[in-house]
Parts: structure tokens; C-alpha cells; sequence
């Protein structure tokens, strides 16, 4: 049977750790190139849009999975109490095309994008990055702190948000965390002594100015993710070492969009993947005083590796309800699929 | 609640007539461009590919709906007991983003592109039109037929396929389903005086030549559905005025992409779409003695009309099974949305 599994199923099994231990192995397989990924691509709409991304990771946890998000962005939808994002992912065996799990794919969404923060943060900021900035206090900002502090040991957390009431909310969700030190603030006093920046606005212009960056700053650039969107002075990228997670997709639409389609900066000042950098074949950070950036547009294998995480924790818990995917098939021909899995 | 609807859900509802009806409304909709449709995408795998189709209807059944269909095309399935084509389709609110159902969609896949051909039928077919040939006689054969029936009076059926065996179930099956004259032979033989030849292969190379082709014969050419395959002699395509569901489509995977490529037809000699013949800006057959052509690729318009048909229906019935979308939306909020389809 195909498993139905809901959003209660995956928070039931889904911790910080296991989702970054998954995240990490899915960088690893893409920078020893094992996924197979078209670009995500658009259907726009008056009031918002879906994006369709969908790949295939081979030899992960031991086997070959392919599937599907359909995820949307409706910026409009907190005025009428909805997500803005709201996600469903599709795990498939690529070998039959048999669908493996149906899933609810907005906490996934969520956690392996705070994974991904955690992965860079592990392999460009400082070892002893304790300071924290972010730039934006939304959803993805309660998933980013959670998983970095998984790797860095975080005693600040400094918070700016047009809205104070939400900044004020998010330094207190800090504290409750464990921050001692947390704080919501303007922009400058954020930034200043911060060992890592965390930004994760829709805007769609610069908002962070290069003379505000203190040597050895880390970046994780996760707000741009669409053509046209930025966050920070383009001089920034200047300084900094760039990574990203994928040429085709940031170069479309990550926080490196804008000035390349001004030639303001070119392939060329792209130091490599995460990919890379997990793999080892990509240089990191050199010196402490090195400004790096992650440049996060958002991979399927990110989800594919997260969604199968939960699948197989799911599974072995018996959580999630089954249901027949093809009434046209003898059961007998699915089971010897789902036994692979 | 978002509505779970398996394959039994779907059948039960949908006849050929209302797919024919949805269909034709969905080619209306597509000439008056009132359809948001990127084309079709693809994640090819070792063993097959799946294919992510997704697209926005506006003003169907007086509504706009979008969504979204995965559906994978596996060769060597039957040799261990599974469908080549297995299909997911996920219907969603445009405005919020929120999904109304997540409905099987093997069934409506089968329905809506036997219903596609129908309406070609109905548009580019002489009005006497009673004799049709068939080259492939797998599911799809099935589906044309049943929907080919309701709209010229067919009395003779021939049937041409490489597996002369499941040439003679498909004979069989014509016959029961009160075609009198029905009956699998060679293809020069099915060929002659037939008013409609339904070409369903996965063929790489022409397997009709020229000559074979009668004066005044429709050809639903139904195959080709991915770069490199055709099943027609290109001189045919010269010989018949051809009609496209999509250019975008057509030219990459349809009938016309082999042809197109290699120049030897180019975008003039297309007639223009399905959706212009059924709104009345394009021409159709113009003598008894033309050869007319519809290339289909299949287009995710003919897939929304369907299942949003069917979830409409299955809705009044009370047939599927509800299931919360989200857990961490109120009820109450998504409750506005739902009532509003």
C-alpha cells in the first residue's frame, strides 16, 4: 500500500538531527553526482504560484527514490489566516514509477530549508560563530535557529523584522530555546559583532548594505527565490566567497540573480557548491576573516531525502494510513515493490 | 477537507459523455486563452520517466481551478504485471493555494485523451464517418473507441497491432460492445477505405507509409509523446491539413517533432489547434477528399476539466474520503475555501 501520511506523522519522527544528518547525505550524493534534478519550474498565477520540483537521488540509505513537490507561494494568505507556502511531496520507486507515500510536505519544506542553514553554517562559518543575526522573523526563522545550533554552539541571537511584534516574538521563542542573550533590534545593532547572518526576506531589493558586514561574517543568503528577488548590497557578494546550491536554479533565482543579469558579478566569482564543499572538492572558507555566503534557492533532493527519512521512520513506527494507489493492480505486484523500501 | 478519491471514486462518476463535454469545454477555454499551461516537463530515470503537468483553467464549470499531474511512462512494467502509465492529479484552489483533492489519475488520464480524440473526431472527421482503423491496440485503443462512438456512427472496426493477440481481445472487445464488424488484420487491410485511422503506438520510426493513406481519411495521431517518436510517414504530414493541441508540445514531443526538426515541415504548414477549430477561429476540413490530422501530446487542460468534473461529482455523491490538508490551518479557514468549489 501507498502510505498517506499526514503532517502529525512527520513531526511525530522528524527531529532536528535526523533531518540534517539527511540534508547533509543529500549534498553529499548531489556533489558526487547521484541526483538527477531539472531545474523547478513556475506556474504563476494572479494571486500567488505553485512551483513543480521533482528528481531522483540514487544510493540513499541504500536505495534509489524519485518524486515530486508541489509547493505554493500565495504572499496574500496570512491576511485571510493561510500559510503562505503549503506543500505536498510524492515518493515514487523510479524503477516501476509505484508511488511509495503521499505526503503532507509544509513541516518537511520547513525543516530540510533550517537543514540546509545548518549544513552551511557547518562547513563555512567560524568554528567558534556564536552571534547570530537574522533578517526576517518568520517561519523559516524558527527552523534555521533550530537546526544551527545543532552545529555551532549560539549564546546570541540578534533579530530584525519590519514587523516588531514578530521580531519581539521570534528573540523570544530564542530565549525559550536557550539563548540567553536574545534580542530584537534595528538592522545595524544586529549585525554588528555577528558571526552569522540569517536572512530570509521576500524583498526585492537590497536591504543589507555592505559597510554593515563585520569581517568573518557567514551568510546564509535564503530569502531570493524567484527572478528578480535580492536582499543584500550587491557589493556584498563582491567580498564575499559565493556558494551556491545549484547553478541552474540560483542563477534563475537565487540572492546572485539580480547581478548577474546585470553582469555586475559573473560565473566566475562562484567559489562552488555546498555540494562540493560536503564532497570536499570545493575550498571553504580560507582565512577568519573571510566574509562567506550560502546562496539557498531550495533543492527536491533536500526534500526527497527528508520525505524518505520520514517515510522509513514512519513505516517502521506503523504510522500513516495505508491506501491502495491502483485499484487496477493485483495487490500481490505492488507488495513486491513496497518490500524494497 | 481535501478529498481523497481512488480510481473506484472516479469511474463510478465519470462516463464518456461528461468527459467528451469537459473536454471540449477545456479546448474552448485553451482558444480563448483562458488556460495557463507551461508545457509538460520531464525527469527521465533508467527504467522510464515521470512527467510533471501543471496549469490554471479559468471560468470552468464557473470556476478557476489549478493543479497539477504526475504521471510516469515505464516500458517494461507489463513484463512484471504493473501499468506502463500510472497518474496522480492534484487539484488546487488558485487564489489560496490550498488543495481541494488528490485524486488517482490513471483512470482520467485513459478518459480524457480518449475523449481528445473524440472531439478532433467530432471537428475534422467527414459527418459519415463509420469505418476506423487502429494501429495499437493497447488501453488507449479501449477508451478511443468508447469515446470516438459518441460522436460519428461507427459500423466497422479494424485492428492492427504487433501483438496480433491483443489485436484480436481489442476485435473482441468492439464486437461486444455492438461494432458488428469487427476484426484484427494487417495494416494495408485496416487501412483501406477506413474514415479514421487512431494511431496509438510508441514508435521511433514511421510505421504508415504514404500510400496507404485513403482520400478523405481523419488520423488521430495519438503516439508520439516525447522527443524523437513518430509513427507516420512525414509525407502524409505534408499531404493533411494538420492540427496541434499545443505548439509548444506538439513541436518538442508530438507527431510533427521528428518532421520539424529535420525541416521538412515547418510551423506554417500547421492549420492550427484543436482549441481554435472548437471556437470557430481556425479551419477545418474543407472537402469530403482531405486528409485531416490531429498531433496529440496531451495537454494537463484535459486532465483539470476531468477531475475537476469528477470532484465535483464525487462530491455530491458523498463518494471519497475526506482528509485534512494541513494540520496547523484552523479548520474553520480552510472550511471558507472549500466552500467556495
Amino acid at each position: 500500500m501507498s502510505l498517506l501520511l499526514s503532517e502529525e506523522d512527520v513531526r511525530e519522527v522528524l527531529g532536528a538531527d535526523a533531518v540534517i544528518e539527511a540534508v547533509e547525505e543529500g549534498f553529499r550524493a548531489y556533489g558526487e553526482g547521484r541526483v538527477n534534478m531539472p531545474p523547478k519550474s513556475y506556474l504563476l498565477l494572479d494571486d500567488g504560484d505553485f512551483r513543480a520540483m521533482y528528481g531522483e537521488i540514487k544510493g540513499f540509505l541504500g536505495h534509489d527514490v524519485c518524486g515530486l513537490k508541489w509547493v505554493n507561494v500565495h504572499p496574500n494568505n496570512p491576511s485571510i489566516g493561510l500559510p503562505t507556502v503549503m506543500a505536498k511531496i510524492l515518493l515514487n520507486d523510479p524503477v516501476t514509477g509505484v508511488e511509495l507515500a503521499d505526503m503532507d510536505g509544509s513541516f518537511i519544506t520547513d525543516m530540510r530549508t533550517g537543514a540546509a542553514g545548518a549544513v552551511a553554517v557547518k562547513y563555512l562559518a567560524r568554528e567558534d560563530a556564536s552571534n547570530i543575526a537574522f533578517m526576517g522573523a518568520g517561519r523559516q526563522a524558527t527552523t534555521q535557529l533550530e537546526c544551527i545550533r545543532r552545529v555551532r554552539n549560539i549564546l546570541r541571537v540578534r533579530v530584525y523584522d519590519l514587523d516588531e511584534s514578530r521580531a519581539e516574538e521570534f528573540a523570544h521563542h530564542a530565549s525559550e530555546l536557550g539563548v540567553a542573550d536574545s534580542m530584537a533590534c534595528g538592522l545595524e545593532e544586529a549585525l554588528e559583532d555577528a558571526d552569522i547572518l540569517v536572512s530570509l526576506t521576500p524583498s526585492r531589493k537590497p536591504v543589507v548594505s555592505a559597510d554593515l558586514i563585520p569581517d568573518g561574517l557567514h551568510i546564509n543568503a535564503f530569502g531570493a527565490d524567484a527572478q528578480g528577488k535580492q536582499e543584500l548590497d550587491p557589493a556584498i557578494l563582491r567580498r564575499a566567497r559565493i556558494y551556491i546550491d545549484d547553478w541552474e536554479q540560483a542563477s534563475h533565482s537565487g540572492e546572485i540573480n539580480v547581478p548577474l543579469g546585470e553582469d555586475y558579478i559573473s560565473k566566475s566569482d562562484i567559489s562552488g557548491s555546498l555540494g562540493g564543499l560536503v564532497t570536499g572538492s570545493v575550498e571553504g572558507r580560507v582565512a577568519n576573516d573571510d566574509v562567506t555566503l550560502f546562496d539557498s534557492t531550495g533543492l527536491i533532493v533536500q526534500d526527497l531525502v527528508t520525505a524518505y527519512t520520514a517515510y522509513r521512520l514512519c513505516k517502521m513506527r506503523g504510522l500513516g494510513v495505508g491506501k491502495q494507489f491502483l485499484s487496477r493492480v493485483p495487490g500481490g505486484m505492488l507488495e513486491d515493490v513496497y518490500k524494497r523500501f
